[in-house]
């Protein structure tokens, strides 16, 4: 660790580490920003180069561009490197692997040409876009979606595993009423034709012939047609509280450090002392 | 009844009955685990077992597993019926025929191998997954669901009775339009098809052709897509209501009758005098 | 009108109308059961007697059973004459007209066999479910509903039509980047198509083949599946504050008989008067 | 400038641009309702003339009206000239030049007739439907959808990004998995179909044929199905919100300070003492 650190002196390490991993600077905003586009350039060049007339015609160019991008991301990695304060915790961190497996593969490729598919697994550095919710007022926003999504989460579960069984029995029944020769070839395919029709998704590649078979899909489609209104219900009530609790979760008592008093409470709930007059700079809260 | 039971020693009974029936001891919740699993894992061995690739290369393995979980669903029901209190109740209660029905098509296709195709009764097994409920801190989640699914079932029949009606009236109204030489060969076709498109499932199997039927056709599909936000919002006031309920305390400030205090408040919050220890029978509100 | 009733004893007609048409006796109720069983079953015979398979096996049972029903409602609407208080004024109504509809089509049918397919308009009777509302607690269901419908109509109404507008010009825009050579022959085949992408029902019918065609598809797809969330959202918020009002209008002032009083109110808030002690035999409201 | 509106007595500029800008008196009201109707009357005659037997049998019809709705929109266009304060700032505003290209393309046509398709042009005028917003009480609901849909935008865009980044990695990976022999002929396709399928749209043109894509596929429609609830639970918060600032009012008592009261109400509804008169700057409460 040392040996690697020591590459740079002190002050240069102190502040690409301050551009690099945090967006608090204007340098450091301007890098998260950059990389962020640089990203989705590279993910849009493995896109269009999939393409079979691109690769007809225009596969050198891109072959430049994305060498282009493996070197960028390859210097970005080292700086990363360098800079961190504890560079092995950094490559083996979550993103620190996905940097990595970012710019391996088209290294590889020369030796392994076979290897180049796995290019694709730059598609995984997308991921970085959530840190652009670091940047500005998205924090807040995203905040409340994600706490909503927790606090759902069992309600969730109990939905998914409710609509599991659902789809189960539902995709073995049609597997038995319809049978191989109208496409339902085993219980696997009732189930995927279950899923398809409970979602209301609706491909048409296995669809039932008989009349018992099409009265039962009706049924499965009106199930799942009303059922989606559970997680939507359970989604809505939980944005709603969290947005709720947040328009009165801002005011500190001074005596007890107590959070999270009502907008126009006057005394402390916790140890009854006056509280300071309320005063925000923030968007006008949201009290649902 | 006396006879079965007397098979057993009486606290080996109580025991068995507790880690069997119950699920607040260690060993009750382990059980109810492994239980879980089993149930699982056979669904998954007679959900894989229908695959023809399955069938050619692996039929005896699949045929010993079978036997294997057979046997230990078997060995479940005999100790079910030796430690309930009351045997002939467990048998002939919902769960109690299930789990008979889950073993019985095995035994029987030594005789008649036709009936082999039954065993996938076994599928209802899975409604013991329910049971998962009873464990842990999902109680109090399923319990908001189906508390608000009780409270919304009238409105939710009411609205499934108008999208019957208008299912109805649909489907004939494109019989008509359309016929069989497009493919509504009767009512019961043109029901299915307009179920498939008010739900917006659209498979494209039974599709209009003429103008009039295409007109007809988005006019549906409109309807369908304004209209699941009926459910849906019936489902989101009513969660919203229970999870409500739940949440907030009716603690009154003796000194100025001020509503709605925390659960964790020790002061008034409008007077700043001292409020009453918090009491509630309810079940722990909701961190929502 | 005079001589119609003349046929009819004044208290008979008094009864036969009190069991006809209000719902609020035994016999009303009961009444209003029948007729329903009635209407349902002679729909279900016009469904099942569309079926070719039915047409040829059974074509004179159910010819025989149409005539059954088609007599009991010729009695019914005879009744249904002899009892009204002015019996042109309900000959006239919306339900008069449909209940006449309802038989004619049989009896037209001697002289002309052509007009036989009009029997379907049977179907319309089907509307006379909506009365059993009358019946039951569903009133009050049915109530929330439908005045949570009548508030959001005008926020229902902008909603249809900006999706009007977008449905119009993506059609045309498709119309033209595709054109007739991959399905989309006319404008009005592509408004068809926007609805159907739109409100993600997917037919599959008409599908873009062109890379500009998939791309405003996908951009439509998500559209229309973003923005489904804004009925869903008129809908849930409306329907909650229908139900929170419900929760408080029940109170009425015995000096100035204003209504809507909350339940914990002490004083009218319209005069001022003390209010009578907070009683109700209702279901617990729901406060939302 | 000058020399535009000087063709007009100072009084009928005034008197036009009452007509022709506002809508707040009855000739107003009345011009933009019938413009409104012009524009979609023309909309409705680009789109059937569209229709191949419309142009085989009614070409010239067509034409002529198309001309008619020219000439019309002409002098429509002139007047606004006339009558505008400052001619060229609406000659460069959205409208002004959604109003010239509306004409521009059958003048054009004469001289070079490829640009008549250009025509279609015209429907964008439909957007002045949104107009009818200022007429009537619909104000008041889409200014609650609109503040509903701001206050929301930041966690749509959150929640748009999270489906961006999923549809491209699902797309890729099924371009890896199903290959061009399925359908899956480049990344973009596949992208296309991840959209198909998370909207649950489900088109069938590209469907997944291994038992590995399948297995993916049910995974991205369930996604879809459980994930619709994010942006519906955003809008239903954020509408009941606005509804409810709109509908709250924050009346106090000046004898015990209790808050809530209904804008009707005259006397306080805990302590009965009189109430001031309500007073209030705002947009007319929601009835609600």
């Amino acid at each position: 660790m040392r040996p690697l650190s020591a590459w740079l002196p002190h002050d240069w390490r102190q502040r690409l580490y301050i551009i690099i991993f945090e967006a608090d600077t204007r340098e450091g905003r301007l890098f998260d920003v950059a990389l962020l586009a640089a990203i989705v350039l590279s993910v849009f060049t493995v896109i269009i180069s999939s393409v079979p007339a691109v690769q007809a015609t225009a596969s050198l160019p891109m072959a430049i561009l994305e060498w282009c991008f493996t070197l960028l991301f390859t210097a970005e990695y080292i700086a990363r490197l360098l800079s961190a304060h504890r560079p092995l915790r950094y490559a083996l961190s979550f993103y620190g692997i996905i940097d990595l497996l970012a710019i391996l593969p088209t290294y590889l490729a020369i030796l392994v040409p076979e290897l180049h598919g796995l290019i694709d697994v730059r598609l995984l550095r997308l991921m970085r876009a959530f840190r652009i919710l670091k940047l500005t007022a998205y924090v807040n926003e995203a905040g409340v979606l994600s706490i909503a999504l927790y606090n759902a989460r069992r309600k969730i579960l109990v939905f998914l595993g409710f609509i599991s069984i659902i789809v189960v029995i539902f995709g073995t029944l049609m597997h038995i009423i319809e049978g191989p020769e109208h496409g339902f070839t085993s219980i696997p395919v009732g189930i995927y034709w279950a899923i398809v029709t409970l979602t209301t998704t609706g491909y048409g590649d296995v669809v039932p012939v008989t009349a018992l078979g099409k009265a039962i899909t009706g049924f499965v489609m009106l199930l799942g047609y009303s059922v989606i209104a559970i997680p939507t219900g359970i989604m809505g009530a939980e944005i709603h509280s969290v947005m709720r609790k947040r328009a009165i979760t801002t005011r500190t008592c001074r005596q007890c450090h107590t959070e999270g008093h009502d907008p126009d409470a006057r005394y402390c709930k916790d140890c009854g002392s006056e509280l300071g007059p309320y005063q925000s700079d923030l968007p006008p809260p949201e009290p649902s």
